[in-house]
């Protein structure tokens, strides 16, 4: 009997951790995020993130591959808390209750390090309101190609339950980075690197930029636009151009067209 | 006392009819839809959508622009309804109550008569499950130029409340049009219009399929992808080259991907 309630005592302490990483701070101060669902899962695991506790529920869990992945991680001494699905729902956000969630070290790359890669090109994100925007352009971002997500400042969180679920883990693999706007000036100028801002009232069209390994899309606040420090930093700005009676693409849409106009300009010719 | 009583009765009876309108079934019963704010009301005002009733809270309303559209749908006979802040917020959706809706008649254009009608090329969603998706596909299948929208079925709504909240009205002014997949067949023989389906398996990259105004991007279903009828319609079918470990594509961004495809080949050279 102690056994148990020891058990459920350590339940309900991880239950309170996972409820706790839904707000900005804590996940700040942790430096680390809850993820949920056989996908997240698995992607993690696949991009090599570092797991600090998984919480499954043999009642509801249903794959074989995401429990042969536990297991590994068991054996590997991550910490693993069974509960009940009651349990598992008081913290889990899907609707269908998959039965598999960890708490998950963030992982950033230092700029520096980072700059060291090759890939399409950057994808720059200063500001961005909607958590689903967010993760549905850090999707593309993989699917297309680009070496890495590079965040100004502080202000947007990828490691938000709503930007990791809206990207469905896909963003995982992609190498993230935060720098301050001096700290792209100064790579910039090292390096090489040009910044492309995509604004409505450019000039250029966005297939008039420059594209490559070399060159980094800046995505401003879906309202306001760049801020003065990026716009100073960006060389050139290109427009997708937009008719009829729209006043803006959805920010991630655009983001979308971008970087598969780097994909294009990427293809061998035919 | 009368009068304010027989106000308050009608008043609780359209509010009735404005919940209702979020059912699939009464939405079709009554070619009607709601919309809501200030954003969706001018764009349908200034899309000639027609008015059936116009709910409106002075209280919260805050737009003069709003309250001269209100002004003028009242002189052309259009009935309105003041409502209470609480009545207002009783059936609205936004999280910040705009004062204003209105009850709107649902516009399909016939297939034929869309047929006449030049622009970019159309678009053809065939299922999508996401609402979401969906708005946010036609609000860039406006900005780019498409020609129109067509839905194969009556499987999706364009005038689901989310559909239009997600794409903020930006639909509006889009031919809309619903067919079959034989109605389909003939306008193609006729009129030599190419369809041409996503498909990740497709052998040709999407910038090598065709492109114009007579050309028609067919999209299916998020995971199961086209039906066999939509399948033997498309001529070609394309695909979007994706790196990494990335599945899939969110369907809206593929979409938007091949519609400023459209976009790009229709500049003029430089």
């Amino acid at each position: 009997m102690k056994r148990k309630q020891t058990s459920t005592g350590a339940n309900a302490q991880l239950l309170a951790r996972v409820r706790a990483l839904s707000h900005r701070a804590v996940r700040d101060r942790e430096d680390s995020f809850w993820i949920e669902g056989i996908r997240q899962f698995v992607q993690a695991y696949d991009a090599r993130f570092d797991f600090s506790a998984v919480v499954y529920s043999p009642v509801l869990l249903k794959s074989s591959l995401a429990e042969m992945l536990l297991r590994r991680l068991a054996a590997a001494g991550v910490p693993r808390f069974k509960v009940s699905p009651e349990e598992f729902r008081s913290v889990g956000a899907a609707l269908h209750a998959s039965g598999v969630g960890a708490i998950v070290r963030q992982r950033w790359t230092p700029l520096d390090v980072a700059a060291r890669r090759s890939g399409l090109g950057w994808l720059i994100v200063e500001s961005i309101r909607s958590p689903g925007n967010l993760g549905t352009m850090l999707r593309t971002a993989e699917a297309a190609g680009m070496t890495g997500v590079i965040f100004v400042g502080s202000q947007c969180d990828p490691f938000d339950p709503v930007v990791v679920r809206s990207c469905m883990g896909g963003m995982f693999p992609l190498p993230m980075v935060r720098a301050t706007p001096e700290q792209l000036a100064t790579w910039g100028m090292r390096d090489g690197v040009q910044f492309v801002g995509l604004s409505p009232t450019a000039d250029r069209l966005w297939t008039q930029g420059p594209s490559g390994p070399k060159v980094a899309i800046v995505l401003g606040e879906e309202r306001s636009g760049l801020s003065a420090a990026m716009q100073k930093l960006c060389t050139t700005t290109v427009r997708l151009p937009m008719t009829g009676t729209a006043d803006s693409l959805n920010v991630a849409m655009a983001a979308s067209v971008m970087m598969y106009e780097f994909v294009r300009r990427a293809q061998p010719p035919n």
